[in-house]
């Protein structure tokens, strides 16, 4: 069922003692380049570096008794690995994580910190989702979506909630998107805790199947992406594209250039690590893509698990 | 006259309006790593990015009628230069700085940015001495030195002073040294507003003049300094090793790896930007330098203005 108003308040009462209530910054060179009063949400200080700790931890505390003895299991090269292995380790319970074998030796390290049991496969969904199936047969371990699971969007609708209680007049909040998961739960939170709040989503221009999906009003794979937002490859879900269909208002595209030069200014400006699918918002702004002219306008860094060996400037 | 407690006090009201209070962070990991309780007081955040805002906002705001009417002058190629144009901006003053023609662009820029005004000089002291005199000469402006004048001491004072308002019971507090502008301003915060809380430096091996000054107890000036710490080449003062001697409890050095590994650390952990002079404490604790067992220790992370394209990974 669609996460209600008192889904999205229970999810953050259940999620706090682990998660980060992570700080909002502002940055006046920032406002003076467009116009706006820009409210950066930092998820980069969120636990395992990502608001997927939001999702991973609620959807772990929600887990039944009979379900959370075998411990939870999902494919992911990416943060919802770590966050989820972070929950489960927090409940005392096992994370079963398959990984592709190409997968950056950061993200892979992070998993094992903590204590997220990894199975490599290759490098494509089909493997990824076949290695799955058997660890969940060999386990009896409970799938947790990265996205497409109501648990997990109310979880990550927390962090817009939050915004919207530090600053309840926000003109509008802006988003990644990748999945889904993160938009889907910042529009419901903007149409339960807003003001007339609107929720924008900027999306890499090398992987536009959201912005084809909501334009056409048509499910749009992700084919082929390529963008160095690297958790913004994946396509939309049956649960995320009917909330966005309905709950966000626009959906823009922004070009990698764009990207790399937005991170860049949030280095130098904010002093803060930042991975490049947390910019693109800003980067969209900067394009000229959303006009935020005397606005005021959230924007949701949605977090800083950065390789430093291979940074793109 | 050596600043009195109240004279820090003082220093604090008077800048507070123009400088930020900076956010003290913790990390869980880098405790677990240590041993101790760490407090990075995240002058990173610092308005120009570093804790020189804080003596240079009280300098230029300490001007009396007849000084600031042709401005203040100062050689500097690094923080310094970019916080005194942004305190002479805030005051409706002329900042004049001389720059050597080999400085970063970044930090030219940041001046530039701040309203500056900048005279290149040649990559030597001599230069840089003589340039700034005919600076004076010409315009009647006021010089500022970076380190060596109680009201900059004062100033940085601020930072170790709030850093205890706090942390009241810190059993030490770690700060770099370079000129000994900070250390000495940490070392007087210490005294009037700790309890027993000791003061440690640490140095680069590769610039260990501080190092050699403190155990000697003899001046000994800095020469071919070599390191990555680009804000710790400098010789101490005549104001600030005096300071120094009396009531900082040691220093230590650290190798130029050491800087990096722990700069790396932070900037993966704490995801936040730091430059390679703010990150020497840190360093002298992972490399056992300083024993933090069990102890609360306060850092002061000095800055965040690094050359992205010039990065040590």
């Amino acid at each position: 069922m669609i996460p209600d108003k008192q889904k999205i308040i229970d999810a953050s009462i259940r999620i706090n003692p682990y998660i980060n209530r992570t700080p909002v910054l502002t940055c006046n060179t920032i406002d003076k380049l467009t116009g706006g009063n820009l409210f950066f949400k930092c998820e980069n200080f969120q636990k395992a570096g990502a608001f997927k700790s939001r999702g991973a931890t609620n959807a772990v505390f929600l887990l039944q008794d009979n379900e959370f003895v075998n411990g939870v299991a999902t494919h992911s090269s990416g943060n919802h690995a770590a966050a989820l292995s972070l929950a489960a380790k927090r409940r005392g319970i096992k994370a079963h994580i398959v990984m592709p074998d190409n997968s950056n030796k950061v993200k892979i390290r992070a998993v094992e910190n903590y204590g997220g049991i990894i199975t490599f496969c290759e490098a494509n969904l089909q493997s990824r989702e076949d290695t799955l199936k058997n660890v969940i047969e060999a386990t009896g371990a409970t799938e947790i979506h990265p996205y497409n699971d109501y648990r997990i969007i109310a979880g990550q609708a927390t962090a817009g909630m939050e915004l919207l209680e530090d600053l309840p007049d926000l003109d509008l909040i802006i988003a990644p998107v990748g999945g889904g998961g993160l938009l889907s739960g910042t529009a419901l939170a903007a149409k339960y805790f807003g003001k007339k709040t609107k929720v924008i989503a900027a999306e890499p221009a090398g992987a536009p199947d959201a912005y084809k999906s909501f334009h056409s009003g048509t499910f749009v794979p992700s084919v082929s992406p390529e963008t160095i937002a690297d958790g913004l490859r994946t396509s939309l879900g049956s649960l995320t594209f009917p909330l966005i269909l309905e709950h966000v208002h626009d959906i823009v595209l922004v070009s990698e250039n764009g990207i790399i030069d937005a991170m860049r200014l949030i280095w130098e400006r904010l002093k803060i690590i930042v991975e490049p699918s947390a910019v693109v918002p800003l980067a969209a702004i900067l394009e000229g893509k959303i006009n935020v002219k005397g606005k005021k306008a959230g924007i949701i860094l949605s977090g800083g698990n950065v390789d430093l060996d291979n940074l793109p400037f």
